[in-house]
C-alpha cells in the first residue's frame, strides 16, 4: 500500500532560442487527412528538464530525496527493475521519504531539439552488448550472446539475466557534452525543492558534486552509487556540512575500468575529507552483500542495497 | 490523498535489429577519465513503449483506463497541467480507476534509435508558434507573440496562457510514418493489460480505432479527445460492444483545420452506428463548458471536463 499526499510532475529549467534560415517542411500527419506546413523558424523551448514528484502521507525523511539516474538511462532505473520487481521509488516512498524522480536533460520525457547547439552532434545508441560487457554484468570482452544460455555472466551474478533484453528496452540515446546544461536544470530542481537529500547513480555523481558546490546550504547529504567524478574540486569547503556515501558493488579489480572509475573519484573527493569528517564509502562485499553489477537498484538483490542506503541514512541523522 | 494498492512502470512491445558495417566511435563520457569506443554493431532493442501504471486501494471503473496522448506530446500531458494543477491521472485514480500512462514510440521513456528504419528520416520539432496558432489557443496565423501581452488569445480561451512556455517544454520530437510501430507496441500492452478502456487525444484516437479491430473483445470503451481519425474501418463489427465518446472544444468552425478533422472523424466512424448503438458526441459548448482549445485535459477547466467524462462512464456502466 502506498500512501500519498501528493503526486504530480513538471518541466524544470532550460531556456529559449530562435532558430533562423529553416526550410518550411511540408509533412503528412496524419493519413487521409491535409499534409501540414510546419515552419521551424521562430522560438523554441530547449533543455528543460522532466521531474516527477511524490509526497507521501507521513514524510519521515528531514528533506526529500532527488534521484538522478545514470548515463543513457532515466528516471525509469528507479521505478521497477527489468524482471518486474518494484524499484527504489516504491521502496523510499514506502519509508515515508518525499521523491523528486528526474530524466536528465536530453533523456527520456526531457525532450530534446536537434536545433540546439547541445543536441547537434548525433547522440550515442548503446549496442545490447555494451552495457553487458561494461556494467559487470557479463565477464567482459565478448561475453555476450544472443542466447541468454550462452552468455558468459560473471559468477554469482546478481543482475536478472533472463530479463536483460527488457533492460535495454529502458535505454535511452545519450548526447555527450551536455553537462553544463544538465548542471543548470539540475540547479534549478533545487531551488524549487530547498534543502534536499541527492541520491545519484554514475554520470548522475558528477552533477551532485556540482550541486554541492554551486548551492552547498540546500545539499543536505549524498549518496553516489558508483559515480563517475574525475574532477578538480574547487571549493571543498563547500561540503563541510553535507553527509556523503559511496556505494560500490562486485567485481571491482585494479586493472578493470571500474576501478579506475572508482580511484578517479576517490583522488576527487580526497580533498574533502580536510572539511568534512561524514564520508562513508561502503563496499557492498564486505557487507557480505555480493554479485552486485554497476546497476545495484536493478540487480535481484536491490532491496539488500537500498536498505544499505537506509540504514546510512538514519545513521546520519536524516530520517526521523 | 491518494491511496494506492500499487504503482510502477515497463516497457513492452518493440523488436530486435541487427546493425552492421557501422564505424565504432570514440567518445568521451567521463571529463578526466579514459575515453571509450563504442561498437554499435551488433544487436539492438527498438520500437518499445513505457507504461506507468496506478492502482487505486479501492478499485470502482470495471475496467482499467489506458491514456493514449496526441502527437509530440508525452504521458505528462495527463499528470500535470502548464501552470501547476493537478492532472488527470489525478483525478481518474482518486474516482478509483486504475490507469495506465503511456508514452508512445520513439516520445519520451520509450526511448527511440536511430539505427531503426521507423527512426531514420529526421523527426519535428515544434517552434513555439506552431501549437498556439494551430491548437485554438491563439486566433490563427499569426497570433503567437514572444510576449504574452500581445499573443492575439481566442475570446474566451480556458488556455492556461502565462504558462505556455512550460506547455512547450513539455512536448517532444514527432517521427512520421512509425504509426504500424506504435500501434504494435499499444497491442502489446492491451494483451498485458486484458479488457480496458482506452482514453486517446488526437493523435492517439488512430491508435485506439486500430486497437478495436485487431481486438474487440477487449477494448471495453473508447474515449476519443478531439481524434484526428481519416480511415476506413473495414470491420465496423468489430465495435459492436464497444461504447465510444467524442468530446469535442471550442472555436470549431466550418472551414478551419479542425473542423476538417472533425468532419473526417465522423466520417470514418459514420460505419459504427449499423452496428453499435452507443456512440455518443460531446459538444462541449452545448454543455455549457466553453473556451476549450485542443487540449482540454490542459485548460483551466480540465476538471470540468474530466467530470464529463466520468459521467460518460457511468451512464454507460463501465463504473461500480
Amino acid at each position: 500500500m502506498i500512501k500519498l499526499e501528493d503526486m504530480g510532475s513538471f518541466h524544470i529549467g532550460g531556456k529559449e532560442i530562435h532558430v533562423n534560415n529553416q526550410q518550411e517542411e511540408r509533412r503528412h500527419f496524419t493519413p487521409g487527412a491535409d499534409p501540414l506546413i510546419i515552419n521551424p523558424n521562430g522560438y523554441h523551448e530547449v533543455e528543460q528538464m522532466y521531474v516527477q514528484y511524490f509526497i507521501p502521507e507521513r514524510e519521515k525523511g528531514r528533506y526529500p530525496l532527488i534521484f538522478m539516474h545514470g548515463g543513457a538511462m532515466t528516471g525509469v532505473a528507479y521505478e521497477n527493475t527489468p524482471d518486474g520487481r518494484e524499484g527504489w521509488v516504491n521502496y523510499f516512498i514506502k519509508k515515508g521519504w518525499s521523491i523528486y524522480n528526474t530524466d536528465a536533460v536530453g533523456r527520456g520525457r526531457s525532450g530534446w531539439n536537434g536545433y540546439a547547439d547541445s543536441f547537434k552532434e548525433a547522440p550515442i545508441h548503446l549496442p545490447k552488448h555494451d552495457p553487458f560487457e561494461r556494467f559487470r554484468i557479463g565477464d567482459g570482452k565478448a561475453s555476450y550472446h544472443k542466447n541468454p544460455e550462452n552468455m558468459k555472466v560473471l559468477p554469482g551474478s546478481q543482475f536478472p539475466i533472463k530479463s536483460y533484453d527488457q533492460f535495454m528496452k529502458q535505454l535511452v540515446p545519450r548526447w555527450i557534452n551536455n553537462e553544463k546544461e544538465t548542471v543548470s536544470a539540475y540547479l534549478s530542481l533545487l531551488e524549487k525543492t530547498g534543502p534536499s537529500i541527492i541520491l545519484a547513480h554514475s554520470q548522475g555523481g558528477l552533477f551532485a558534486i556540482e550541486m554541492a558546490l554551486n548551492h552547498p546550504s540546500l545539499v543536505k547529504g549524498i549518496i553516489l552509487i558508483e559515480p563517475t567524478i574525475s574532477v578538480d574540486i574547487k571549493h571543498p569547503d563547500a561540503f563541510t556540512n553535507t553527509p556523503i556515501l559511496l556505494v560500490y558493488g562486485d567485481y571491482i579489480k585494479p586493472g578493470n575500468r571500474w576501478y579506475k572509475h572508482m580511484q578517479n573519484t576517490l583522488n576527487s573527493l580526497k580533498v574533502l575529507k580536510k572539511y568534512n569528517s561524514k564520508i562513508d564509502m561502503i563496499d557492498l562485499t564486505k557487507k557480505g552483500i555480493f554479485g552486485n553489477s554497476h546497476l545495484p537498484m536493478l540487480d535481484l538483490n536491490s532491496i539488500a542495497v537500498a536498505n544499505i542506503i537506509q540504514e546510512w541514512l538514519e545513521k546520519r541523522q536524516l530520517y526521523r
